[in-house]
């Protein structure tokens, strides 16, 4: 369900701001493997005119690109498109799970039992719900670069980030708009993304979670596929429909085999500019590391959930996410363990680096950069079992203890000395997180923090000082015990009085806020070691960032910023399992994987769906895999026809695609979307919603 | 199709006889993990008792044995069952091929079309087909043992061999059955098989070869699958049907999810005995040789008969043959390339020749059979190149020249200097071959020999003297024309005079005999080069057979001869593709798979299973898979439950269970079954046949 929504954390803004950089040279010839290996993200401001002409002999003009620009929209972790005269929004279901669950009413669970608007009237609110279209792309990379002048890294990033929060603010005021500088090549390039924002959904129809999700977790980042993974909202202005001036129109055959398919969205973040040592860290040490935590996770959350219905509800998203990233990180790490991926990528750093090497003014800047990371790399492996376990894991309660004993002791000192997370605005942010009404669920905690302290055990050896003080002698789980059932940092009222002054804190006998403090100063050390070594891979992903673009132009698309893309592909099948998978499946093969597994979940088909069968024809397509280069983010981008009309609906990729995070390729990764025809047949045959299919199909207001 | 028939060249007799043995040590404690690498293939006279009682709490006694042994029968390539009490006999589709060609009347090619007899008086007599069943089994070892006094190889091998014909003829006089000794161990053990044969066929039911191999090359060896790869037999006596004694019961449900299943056949052969040195020989030279070949024949086949209807019929069984050898080899070479397999074998052979240099006895006797088989591979790696390419390969006709030109040569030999292929009865069986009518299709040859040429070109020196002879300065397609039409070798008339005598041969101008003249020195070095160090090889594989039946005794189950055996599994699905494949397909998924291939051949269905829709339940099973050990040979097996009736019919392995050559494991590697239910379903609902349906489920006749 998550599988394609965009990362929290983006690309964006993230690095050290840097000196201003060469003019971009001419675009260097680069081999045509290394040019694929970048993938299709294309920038709205650099379309490839050329390479689409040459492949595929396609040729839009302005007003082409223009319009699919504007009939696409951004939710605040998904994509989405205008599909309707009168403003209805095509997304996927899991993209609109918050306002699917808000609206259900009291004795109903529309994310079971589905929605379905009877007419317009019926259409439901999503509160706090917006979309965003792109409305324009400047460049201001010479604007925010002419204001970094400092010297000291502190200072260059404060004068970066003043010069980003100006520029937003004036075009804020100028237009009225939302604005956001987005950083491209890892801060090679800014640009300003301007859009408008709308800011009141509807919801109008979204299926039953089973049929959208069907075959959950073991069927996610898998193809074949039977999801009918869809939502459709509906933007309102002064509470009537709005009637957006660029709307996709709807392909009546759909896809077909071997057919030009576009899809537009906002891919999260990539990694294909990561340095060959990045890889290797995130192979050998962070992945692995998130991989643990995760299925402690899972395993924790299945065992605690399981039995008990109540309890299975509250924890479902929960568990889902967690096995979304799960099976997500398993596949890239599985992409870093390939060995033909990782030649590519090395085959390019050397390529890469000969050239920066053989121009002196390219030399002098950027030579030293690749080293300085794997120097870095190299540094944190050495501590990095402490590194992962040092800071106030496992519980949210303790969490809570961390972040009340460092408030006062981080704010203490000079912004450029603290930890990265109490630097700038950081403070306050973390302040009010702690000052946040949660709920805490006790039980789980202990069962959590158990887990943490049974594997922190099992890494750290039995002398080290912070598993000594975590635990004191006792077995995980009788220290975790003793620690939640001796704090009440549950309730918030007693968090805000310590979050008022150190004096409070320091005088706590509150279990977990003296552990914090025993901890704190054992940590901290290792904390910032960390710290200042990655700022050193950041800086220097920043230059290799401008090095590519100095020296490549936009000849290869940037990594993806959770900004707006046009990518290019094919729809085609592959080899798959011994055999060859269908560029399609069908209605035929739901039922044939629900009757496979005896109709058990998560491959139940809801009633309606059993009822539906005999008026369906089976043979119908219902989802679709193509070429195109997506990744998490593009949840719900549209999949459209050279003619600019709907296709598909992007809502996930198959496990063969999760390696293109790092190493684009098209043998057997593929997009995978929900058939046009799958919708409208779906909307007639099962849900009884003629009038909205008839309004995706154009067809006048009279006939519905 | 032919995915599981037997191999023509069975391990029975071919290696070289040897002293007698220790008596079998007392079973030493091997590793579960080892025991489970030799699988489950166990032989009627070494049922594995106490493990099944253990695993299963499954406990047969000697009649349930007897039963199932005497209800399967064995045909020439594959296996079978009687499943009524009027003799009807199951088997698959592609094993009875040849029948239900031979019995297609002029105007209807039952192949394609199918047959159904619409009562007993319409059944097709089989010519030439017959049925063996497993009467009795008796360890001759030492009978044969005591025969060999020599010192000699060849000696001892003609010992043997009269020894083994003695104990057939004595046997076949005494009983008037079919007898025949079998080596297990690679030598390590003889035993007698005596057969009842029954020699009268007719075909009563074969689905369309569209549904019975529904999904052709492409599906061949994967799962999930969708296939009624069927063929219902009766056996007559005297123009009456056959009442066997033993014959299996029907099960109405069939196989459900996590069910023991056995499967009772004929396993062709396996490589789990073979040394490490000769697994990396077949990754390294022979399959690679053998995969290069087969590509060849295919790339040809497929352009030579693409695009001629006439031509692709008369092509289809040949290029079906080579497109399902060249996928198993490459499933066996793929496991020969997993590390994890290569690795298991590597401990268990460190092991077992750590046991047998403990014990003084054996190691005299056995502990340099692995460095004489390592040092014969190693040289023959040294000039594989050239022994694959010195011969007469690449055409039908340059293979008769060849042969016409050694036979006087050969025979002018005494027996033990002569090219193997030419020993004992060896010379006689070459001169039927080259004196058997065949047709020849000159210009399929033109092409095939041009492109052995051409490869032949590229992986030889220029200057070879055997290329250079060859092609005479020519490219491959003129010389492969000017050959094949320079010669009359395709008219047997020509072969039987020239086949008289030697003065012919030496005098004929035939293009192919000058050439094969020139050829027969040339590579005749190389042939008994290599045929020496095969000996070597030969003779110590036997040696390890004896050690590992000396040392354990029947705990671990012998290489697969062609003989029947039990194997135990469950029903299970298993991970693949990043979820999960079902225990079990069904008629939805066949309609699906069609659907998805836009109803493409080979996913084409006929016209029959359009029209029967709407008539099947669409949810039942078709077929399924288990994790019973089976390989070529064990086509057209029953699946029994422990009640001993018939749950499924083996028709397949997925490709995940190719590498089970080598080392059996049951994570995903899976035996493919049409389900007993899609069987009668079909029989019913499609086939208008309730009439067989009701003998299968054992209804009285009248009801019929």
């Amino acid at each position: 369900m998550a599988r394609l929504l965009a990362s929290l954390l983006l690309a964006c803004c993230a690095a050290t701001a840097r000196a201003q950089v060469a003019a971009p040279a001419a675009p260097a010839t680069l081999p045509a493997s290394y040019v694929e290996a970048f993938g299709t993200m294309w920038t709205f401001d650099a379309p490839p005119l050329d390479y689409w002409k040459a492949r595929y002999g396609f040729t839009p003009d302005a007003a082409w690109l223009d319009h699919v620009r504007l009939a696409s929209v951004r939710l605040p972790n998904c994509s989405a498109s205008f599909v309707s005269a009168d403003g209805l929004v095509m997304t996927n279901h899991h993209c609109a799970r918050a306002c699917i669950t808000a609206v259900s009413p009291p004795d109903t669970n529309y994310q079971r039992a589905g929605f379905v608007a009877r007419s317009m009237s019926d259409e439901k609110k999503c509160a706090g719900l917006y979309v965003d279209q792109l409305r324009s792309i400047e460049d201001v990379t010479s604007r925010v670069r002419s204001r970094i002048t400092g010297r000291a890294a502190a200072a260059r990033v404060a004068q970066r980030d003043s010069a980003i929060a100006e520029i937003q603010d004036a075009c804020q005021r100028e237009t009225g708009e939302t604005c956001q500088v987005v950083s491209f090549y890892q801060g090679g390039r800014y640009s300003l993304y301007r859009y408008r924002r709308y800011p009141d959904l509807r919801l109008v129809m979204a299926p039953e979670e089973p049929i959208a999700f069907f075959g959950g977790d073991p069927d996610n980042f898998t193809y074949p596929r039977y999801d009918l993974d869809l939502t459709l909202l509906r933007v309102y202005e002064n509470d009537a429909p709005h009637r957006p001036g660029d709307y996709l129109r709807w392909s009546a055959a759909g896809a077909s085999d071997g057919d030009l398919v576009f899809v537009i969205g906002n891919p999260g973040s990539t990694g294909r500019l990561l340095t060959y040592a990045q890889l290797e860290y995130l192979r050998d040490v962070e992945y692995p590391g998130q991989l643990a935590s995760l299925a402690r996770t899972i395993a924790v959350l299945e065992a605690y959930a399981g039995t008990d219905e109540q309890r299975r509800r509250q924890y479902e998203n929960q568990l889902f996410y967690a096995q979304n990233s799960h099976k997500a990180i398993s596949g890239y790490r599985r992409g870093l363990l390939d060995s033909t991926l990782m030649a590519t990528k090395h085959a390019f750093e050397r390529d890469f680096r000969r050239r920066i090497q053989r121009a002196p003014k390219l030399r002098a800047r950027y030579a030293g950069a690749w080293d300085a990371i794997a120097g870095a790399r190299a540094e944190q492996r050495r501590f990095a079992t402490r590194a992962r376990w040092y800071g106030f894991g496992g519980s949210q309660l303790l969490a809570f203890a961390g972040v009340l004993v460092r408030l006062p002791q981080e704010a203490a000192l000079p912004d450029s000395l603290r930890l990265p997370a109490y630097r700038g605005q950081g403070l306050e942010t973390l302040r009010a997180q702690v000052l946040r009404e949660v709920p805490v669920d006790k039980e789980l905690e202990k069962l959590t923090l158990a887990a943490h302290l049974d594997a922190m055990r099992k890494e750290l050896p039995a002398t080290d000082p912070l598993l000594t003080a975590l635990l004191g002698g006792r077995s995980p789980e009788v220290a975790a015990e003793a620690l939640i059932e001796g704090t009440t940092l549950g309730d918030v009222a007693v968090r805000r009085r310590l979050a008022e002054g150190g004096a409070a804190v320091r005088a706590s006998d509150d279990a977990m806020v003296v552990l914090a403090r025993r901890l704190a100063p054992i940590s901290r050390a290792v904390a910032a070691r960390n710290a200042r070594l990655e700022a050193v891979v950041s800086a220097n992903a920043e230059r290799i960032g401008e090095a590519i673009f100095a020296a490549y132009g936009s000849a290869l698309p940037p990594d993806a910023t959770f900004t707006l893309r046009v990518s290019d592909g094919l729809v085609r099948g592959y080899p798959y399992n011994g055999t060859v998978a269908p560029y399609r499946t069908s209605f035929y093969g739901l039922y044939a994987r629900s009757a496979e597994f005896d109709d058990t979940a998560p491959w139940q088909l809801p009633d309606r769906w059993k009822a539906a069968r005999e008026r369906l024809d089976l043979a119908t397509p219902l989802d679709f895999v193509t070429t195109n280069d997506i990744i998490g983010g593009n949840s719900g981008s549209p999949m459209i026809s050279r003619d600019g009309e709907v296709v598909g609906l992007v809502f996930d990729g198959n496990i063969e695609q999760l390696p293109n995070r790092f190493v684009f390729t098209d043998a057997v990764a593929r997009s995978v979307g929900v058939h046009s025809r799958a919708i409208t047949t779906a909307l007639r045959q099962v849900y009884d919603a003629a009038w909205i299919a008839d309004e995706l199909e154009g067809r006048p207001a009279a006939a519905r």
